[in-house]
């Protein structure tokens, strides 16, 4: 007999299915394009159900594929610090090669979320605030430990770096021959006085 | 009396007009949201009167914002080659500090563009593959000049200094105070033997 405990886990099983099909909406179709019924579809129960899960619409449900993403980066750099968080970024290049359509997505969002009237301009924003700052820290560690290539500020560094990422996906996404993951290894080597 | 000619450099005129406005109107609010009305509304014609200048409507305007914009750059770099050339890329990215629209109209077309549906799908990915094969080129006569740094090719140098490019202007329309051209330039000389 399912109690209050098993509506519980069902629940969250629902949610979570709802979350990858809202994944795999806004990977393929943008944020734009995507819609709810769409996801709805997907999961096959109805919008109602959906919207009975994230209240919120739209712009929750893409936040909540957002967070889920940005969990998993963060979880792979915590507790990692210098050049061990470098090689961490490394590793984060390596795992988007499989999710074009989240590279796709993201960059979309980065784009339109310019606006300040875009759902998802705070999130972006500040989000672009906490990398850039996680790197500079990491890279002041590296100097701080004398590995930082002479004439460079940690800030200068953490954004010629997240500037590359950025630019690297743009150029991957157009179909240039880019590894993402080699690429910005050497280009972080570039930047210190040892290779990661 | 306007004659023939008159008549010509009227309509000449207006077909300007019109390029201005859907240059204004795309830098401001987007391709996809862009209107042809809005852009009739501020030439001060009927949308039948853009119409008849841009028989293609909305993806015929854009292309000509797009070809006018590539046409200034193309007319900077005409004739130039090697660290010549490379010092224009910096003379480009000085100009674009003036067109914070039209840097992300065209960030919001390279982005919404990797879809093979979109109208200027193909005009993008013509663009970038033009701009790294040039700026390969004069990598290549730079390291002819034993001009480049050991260890890169000229086509690996160009992909990075297109991505940093890219990059950079998405962090710049993010916020970040970022110098496009000083920085494109200390990019560029972390490329090469000597700086520009």
């Amino acid at each position: 007999m399912a109690g209050p405990r098993g509506e519980y886990r069902k629940s969250a099983e629902r949610r979570a299915q709802i979350l990858d099909a809202a994944f795999d909406v806004f990977s393929r179709d943008g944020y734009t394009a995507g819609s709810v019924s769409e996801i709805a579809r997907v999961v096959g129960i109805s919008q109602t159900g959906v919207l009975h899960h994230f209240a919120g619409g739209k712009p929750a449900l893409l936040q909540a594929v957002l967070e889920q993403r940005d969990a998993r980066a963060k979880l792979l750099l915590e507790g990692r610090t210098g050049r061990d968080f470098l090689a961490g970024l490394v590793e984060i290049s390596r795992t988007q090669e499989s999710r074009r359509g989240l590279v796709q997505l993201y960059r979309r969002l980065a784009t339109e979320a310019v606006d300040a009237s875009h759902p998802a301009h705070d999130y972006i924003a500040v989000r672009f605030r906490r990398i850039v700052d996680a790197v500079t820290d990491a890279f002041a560690e590296v100097a701080a430990e004398g590995g930082l290539r002479p004439g460079l500020t940690p800030r200068a560094a953490a954004l010629r770096a997240v500037a590359v990422t950025e630019g690297q996906e743009v150029l991957w996404l157009q179909g240039f021959e880019i590894d993402l993951a080699a690429d910005i290894r050497s280009f972080l080597d570039s930047l210190l006085l040892e290779p990661l």
